[in-house]
């Protein structure tokens, strides 16, 4: 027997490696001779990093960059085992989770730390980098992190702009003659599961301002700076990234790389189940346990699980779902490779329980699992 | 295929009959064509009558008896497909539920509608009796039930004592020579799990009689009555049933059976197995379904999914369980039959939800299940 474990995390609870670790102490119990393939998923948010790390015998680095507000924070990022390929996070340096909520203010925060950690991974000779863009709480349209790299965005009185959405409106010439050279033999691979443009009632400061701590008001004019930005590349760069499906992601970042790098838009879940190699170890897998957190409808958009039962459906590798929460719409799952679906819980308890006893409940269920496998294996 | 549905009731949730059709439901979306027997289960508490005359088309009767405050109260009764054979809950006549908490006393409450209820099931003419005896809310010793009989307790002006445990230090004489002579031919099984004696520090009084609402001053003069009670039947009766084991069941029900009819305590679930023809429908079956609403250590004690479980290991055959709640010590069942263990909960909730979507969870628990089977089978 082979079973593949490439769980994503379950939130606040468990790592995509805990679960999958569990998974395995609940059906080694079962099955001690079996082999176990332990491959960490994520779906271009958190724990990307870790994932690929894990899967290609990497190496995670830490560095200190520039955070949100502009202070310094300890951001860290992937190089992979064929040392040629970083990943990272963008959250890592330019994430909401770094800003305290009550200065959540998308006007004023930046992505340069997200250019430094980039060009950490230049200095570590990445020709590649793979960008998860999840989770991040500015709204710069990527102008931070070009800053960083060497862009020079310039006012009309040829002074760079201050960093933060906020001061788009006062670019008037664009300089890249100090963009890092290593970057034209850059290329970049962006996970991003949105398909927000990069303005207009459906782009990032309407999509996203709000959840950011964008006022209605301060809305209209993040919208409006980033038209200008976009006017202004289209103008001096010479890329129209305005309407690009994606562009609006990560608060505009996808434009900025889109303009300024050799960049494609790539589903999440599908670069990390490409550079884990996770075809290969399924194809002759006899079960493939995958689960995350919560399984819903929303599922099938790309999550970790639709996108390892994807790529098992193609080798009719039967595939078992562990989840604390199961929610509507969860029965479409079964048209797309997973077979059955199974909850963690142990008993009515609180969230935080739940969360608590999380781990115990994967290798509870796992071994249970097992067990009825075997038997039905007998009849 | 072949599946033998056979859970418990899911207590406060659903009957064992809404659990097993709710799983039948669930399987039949996997196995179509399969075939599934459905038996509800129970362990002598609630659901024993309902249970048997499923098993057995039988048929339900319902009578007004006395309640144990002796207030009128419709009450009910099973006669089993033979005709012969009465199935009857104590609790249904004389049960605890029947009492209000604010008069709650069991030096007051009596068995007598217990007695009516056998009454009824001789006038039907049964000549064997199935009497499940939990959930009382008495501690007359059945004194009640056996003057619903016939049976004179007379005190020592030569009266009839009055109903309630209080008056059993009454008695001075026992009449039988009006004790409806039908009993004689008649034999009794009672459903028994627990096994205190009738009086003593372990026995009716001292253990069941503060949830019945007896004070500690109570509780003293009740087990003194008793065993007068004990006394005098030894005497003039001539059977000692003070320290059976089981005697103390039901506030000395158990006692008031073994002295005056041809009765055997005998474990819940293997009387309901026996009943059921249960071994007959699982030994040539591929899967047994049970379940319980809280599954924990304490199932090993006579509960159905370990009754159950037990005769399926005869035959091999596996045994899968479903529970609302899996507690300490659970995994002490696999030594005894039973394959894998399943919580039908989707999500965390209230308990109040959890018992609402019970047969919805069920289901669907259940269909994952024979998901995992039939996947497993093609391994």
């Amino acid at each position: 027997m082979k079973f593949v474990l490439s769980p994503d995390s379950f939130k606040e609870s468990m790592s995509a490696k805990e679960v999958a670790e569990s998974m395995e102490r609940g059906l080694k119990v079962v099955f001690p001779q079996a082999q176990y393939i332990k491959i960490p998923m994520a779906d271009g948010g958190e724990g990307t990093v870790e994932s690929l790390v894990e899967a290609t015998s990497g190496k995670i680095y830490n560095v200190s960059v520039t955070d949100p507000l502009g202070n310094p924070v300890v951001a860290n990022f992937g190089i992979l085992g064929d040392k040629k390929t970083a990943v990272i996070e963008m959250a890592s340096a330019s994430g909401i989770q770094l800003v305290p909520q009550d200065k959540r203010n998308p006007s004023v925060t930046t992505t340069y730390g997200t250019g430094e950690l980039i060009k950490a991974a230049l200095e570590k000779g990445a020709n590649h980098l793979i960008i998860g863009i999840g989770g991040s709480g500015t709204n710069d349209g990527g102008a931070g992190m070009l800053q960083a790299l060497g862009v020079r965005f310039l006012t009309k009185n040829n002074e760079e702009i201050p960093r933060g959405g906020k001061n788009l409106n006062l670019i008037h010439k664009i300089d890249i003659s100090n963009l890092d050279s290593r970057l034209s033999k850059v290329k970049v691979e962006v996970a991003c599961d949105v398909t927000n443009p990069l303005t207009g009632k459906e782009g990032a400061s309407y999509i996203f301002g709000p959840q950011k701590g964008a006022t209605e008001e301060m809305v209209k004019e993040l919208d409006n700076n980033l038209k200008h930005y976009a006017k202004v590349i289209r103008e001096q760069i010479g890329k129209d990234v305005e309407n690009i499906s994606g562009a609006g992601a990560a608060g505009g970042l996808g434009a900025g790389l889109l303009a300024f790098l050799d960049t494609k838009l790539v589903r999440g879940v599908d670069l990390i189940i490409h550079y884990t190699n996770l075809e290969s170890h399924i194809k002759d897998a006899d079960f493939v346990f995958t689960g995350e957190g919560s399984i819903d409808s929303q599922t099938l958009f790309g999550k970790t699980p639709f996108g390892v039962a994807s790529v098992a459906k193609k080798y009719n590798v039967p595939v078992i779902v562990l989840a604390g929460r199961i929610g509507k719409g969860y029965e479409k799952l079964y048209d797309h490779g997973i077979t059955a679906i199974f909850n963690i819980l142990s008993k009515v308890t609180t969230l935080e329980h739940a969360l608590k006893d999380g781990s115990q409940n994967v290798e509870t269920t796992s071994q249970n699992i097992g067990r009825l496998i075997k038997a039905s294996q007998d009849i």
